[in-house]
């Protein structure tokens, strides 16, 4: 049995090492579980959607009788049973997953949009960018707050963390996470972890031009 | 032991029935789980916040040791160990919370724009309208397609229907649903449950004016 996962060979460079890949490889990383990749052009949705992800998406995600997308729910199907991203402890665990939920439905969408604003739709333009901009802030303020001077959300590494850790990572990259120095550190906590180390290198590795024959 | 939720008894018109305690009310009837509701008024950010939800938005659950926030994450937290909601079939559990996150992480943040385009948020205004509903449209449609003539979207209704399901109706209310006869119909489907009823009726029967002492 072999765990694959779907990922870019080729695509612009910024979403080398921020596609959605990147999270699925951290979580296997981190639960010490061996992947391959079967690697797609960025602009194929076709390809995506004949590799399972019906959005025309990347990742996909096979193993076994499993096969299932959307990286927010294959990192749950990595998490469970992985004590490291997921405490079996019943209260811990609702936590873990109220932050994984928080990133991906509270906070993303909007850092989403100011990534969308300033690096792929720029027609959005002055009109949003004010109220786009302070609803951004204003999720990421709770969660510098929420963080506070501790390592992780809870205290110990979760899988709230990682999801969290990936989404504020990639809005960083416009600047807007500076004014926030415990969540650039929190960021750069994460990426320190030896296993987000090897899923970059991993990420990396497959992402090259041109695409391979 | 007494599950709470938080849920609003004041605020605009248009919260009535499509805040996210409606999501939470609907899982625990599938389920069959009591529940009772704290109340707090739509503009009372702070309150929120007390009740256990950082970013001063509605639900926080408790249950017991657990508190925890993110409708999300309180679903599933319900739909653990409940067969209406999430098969216990590996293969069948996974294509659930595939769906359950594709309505969050996918489809959500592109008609939750919308819905800030039409009704929150004018001053996003024209520039950003015609990308904004694409967008929207070809999350919707690749749900159209997806769900075919099939009932649900795995065929069983899941938690990932009841999600996907909370998602379209919200969106459903500014017509741009009309375009696919499928997911209206999916909607009345999801609507017609004698458990989203119920939660309809308890969310209405919370939001009363006004604000009581």
């Amino acid at each position: 049995m072999t765990r694959t996962v779907t990922a870019f060979h080729s695509g612009p460079e910024g979403a080398k090492g921020n596609a959605r890949d990147m999270r699925v490889r951290w979580a296997l990383e981190e639960a010490a579980l061996d992947y391959e990749t079967r690697t797609i052009d960025f602009a194929s949705h076709a390809q995506a959607r004949s590799e399972g992800q019906p959005f025309g998406q990347i990742p996909n995600y096979r193993d076994g009788e499993i096969d299932m997308f959307e990286s927010g729910a294959i990192v749950l199907q990595i998490a469970e049973g992985c004590e490291t991203l997921l405490p079996t402890d019943p209260a811990a665990r609702a936590r873990a997953l109220s932050w994984l939920f928080a990133a991906l439905n509270t906070v993303e969408p909007t850092t989403w949009n100011l990534l969308m604003l300033h690096v792929i739709k720029p027609d959005w333009s002055d009109a949003a960018r004010p109220s786009m901009t302070e609803a951004a802030i204003a999720r990421l303020r709770t969660v510098s707050e929420a963080l506070g001077d501790k390592n992780w959300l809870e205290g110990r590494f979760t899988v709230g963390d990682l999801m969290m850790v990936s989404v504020v990572r990639h809005v960083a990259l416009i600047g807007i996470v500076d004014a926030f120095p415990n969540l650039m550190a929190y960021v750069k906590r994460g990426e320190a972890r030896p296993a987000f180390q090897r899923a970059l290198a991993a990420n990396h590795a497959d992402f090259r031009e041109p695409q391979p024959a």
